[in-house]
């Protein structure tokens, strides 16, 4: 479907790198005013009114993390975008400028480049942060992108993995396991679509989760929710892995262990449903499944009353001292070793 | 040579994603205080004290940007740092932190992987440049680095593209055309060695342009030259893609035209001899050549008694109105009008 065959298309090499650049992010807008300089010189420029600088870099390799068979560009520039910006929320800090840079095969015509601007374009203007630089090169197979996000926050708000203590109470934002699950559904279709083309696939049933596989949004609201609230979490991470290996690294650089309670894992209605059909553990699903962006943290437990019913907040847990280990506490009361089973991208 | 077919290598895969990250960054020292958190967050922190920061990033794809077949993957290490922090002196900046992502398929074993970060790291202790951040996956095909230096200056400081005016000086560091030479000596020996594997290659007439191509060095020195010669240049950029292609970006960038003198260009004997042996001409290596990363800078003409006679600095040229073009004096005294010939990596 990508194929440049089409003669009406524009390919990439008649534009030239400079052209291209320039014909790609021209309509994007500005929205900070830190934003001193942004593409057209050597690098970009930022005014930092002294608050602490965010930077965190993501890179996403067509093949390993995107299958552009059933993920329309445009939702990849916004997926990609988003990966960036969950790990600047992570750090309780204000996102404000990407960098992008894509190396694409001469298979892709200028119109495909454009629709993955489109979706980068519509993640920049929605979460109001700006395109400031990149890079755009040739590759000899397939596509890749590197998104650089660029935050910040004043020094006493950013919140590390390392400041967990025991008995603060484990905190995530949102449903857990939607985007894997949502993965599935979107490899079985492919799959029957290769057997048969002609088929007509019905995911009337699984909108929400595959919605969370294609278009993730990252939770840019939970850092204002929880100022709001006057709570400063003591640890904070995204989910990009999988809860398990999320909190695993929050204990192992807090120096702490940690209960999670299984019947207070947040599960979508349509997570569970799904979980059933394909014969798959929901709890594992939701421990194991990754790319959520959601957002784990640890508060004080002082902090209870601030945030017990929040319909943003699922308490999940507390934090114990580190030789407690690092444990599921079962809906039948067992205690089970939690095991780092995140997605890891090198075993591919 | 680097097919993980030895079984004493170790695999990738074996490591893990975030064992791979710890293993490759645990011997990089930091360098300045402004580094706040470096790996091993969900992102990286930065504290400004209040001056801009310059941002800028590139991607280097194997096949497209290096040859592993005659790039040593230290080399490609240390070069690949090398281009991104010659745009952060190019806007007249001292370069502080780079993230590197690398994407590399499952032929590489860790030890390759080492090699590059060795190089990686011999960059960041000679230009003093703390590692801070990246990511590590794999790809179905090949290498890719993608590197992105952040840096630092006073306001008044920077330099953009945009600032040349008429009657300025065209001042250029350094020499030009060694490293595209040694790319050319570098394909030929590669040749002969598919001919004939038994071949001794003798490059002692080419160490310089080889070193060029293989261990550019950025210009880290020239800004700070320029501040104790108390020089602000007018206009900035970075020889990346050849000097033609350069100074076009200034001249239309700041509306202005140019005179480049033919017989001003700076060339190392050993780029005359090699262009004479290659039957090419040395004008037109010097012009678009491209990855020399010297520095090319404009001046008012009332500094110039300040950077006459300097070894580092050579005077090619003067700026002019818009209205008369972009052009080459030639030795016989003949104007030719400037083309970007600069390498177009779309166009590979």
């Amino acid at each position: 479907m990508l194929e440049d065959k089409n003669q009406e298309k524009t390919s990439l090499a008649k534009l030239g790198e400079f052209g291209l650049i320039n014909h790609l992010t021209k309509h994007f807008k500005m929205h900070h005013s830190s934003t001193v300089k942004g593409v057209g010189d050597d690098a970009a420029v930022i005014s930092s009114s002294n608050k602490e600088i965010i930077i965190t870099t993501d890179l996403l390799v067509e093949g390993v993390h995107f299958d552009l068979s059933y993920m329309p560009l445009k939702h990849l520039g916004y997926k990609a975008v988003m990966v960036n910006l969950s790990d600047v929320y992570a750090m309780n800090a204000t996102a404000e400028q990407i960098t992008v840079s894509i190396a694409v095969s001469n298979r892709f015509p200028l119109e495909a480049i454009e629709e993955l601007y489109a979706g980068i374009q519509l993640a920049c203007d929605t979460y109001k942060v700006d395109l400031i630089g990149g890079d755009t090169t040739s590759s000899t197979k397939g596509m890749l992108i590197s998104i650089t996000a660029i935050g910040s926050a004043k020094k006493e708000d950013i919140v590390y993995r390392n400041g967990a203590k025991p008995t603060d109470l484990i905190v995530v934002s949102g449903d857990l396991g939607g985007a894997y699950l949502g993965l599935q559904v979107l490899e079985r279709e492919k799959q029957v679509f290769q057997v048969n083309p002609q088929s007509q696939p019905d995911l009337d049933n699984y909108t929400y989760i595959i919605e969370r596989q294609l278009k993730p949004e990252a939770r840019k609201d939970i850092p204002i929710l929880l100022k709001e609230l006057e709570v400063k979490p003591t640890s904070m991470i995204d989910i990009s892995d999988g809860l398990s290996s999320e909190i695993m690294h929050i204990c192992t650089q807090s120096k702490t262990g940690c209960k999670i309670y299984e019947d207070k894992l947040p599960l979508d209605p349509q997570v569970i449903a799904t979980s059933e059909e394909f014969n798959m553990d929901s709890t594992m699903i939701a421990l194991s499944g990754g790319e959520d962006y959601e957002l784990l943290f640890t508060v004080s437990i002082d902090d209870y009353d601030k945030i017990k019913g929040n319909p943003n907040l699922s308490v999940i847990g507390h934090i114990t001292e580190e030789n407690e280990g690092m444990n599921l506490v079962t809906r039948a009361n067992q205690e089970i070793e939690l095991k780092a089973q995140g997605w890891n991208s090198l075993q591919e």
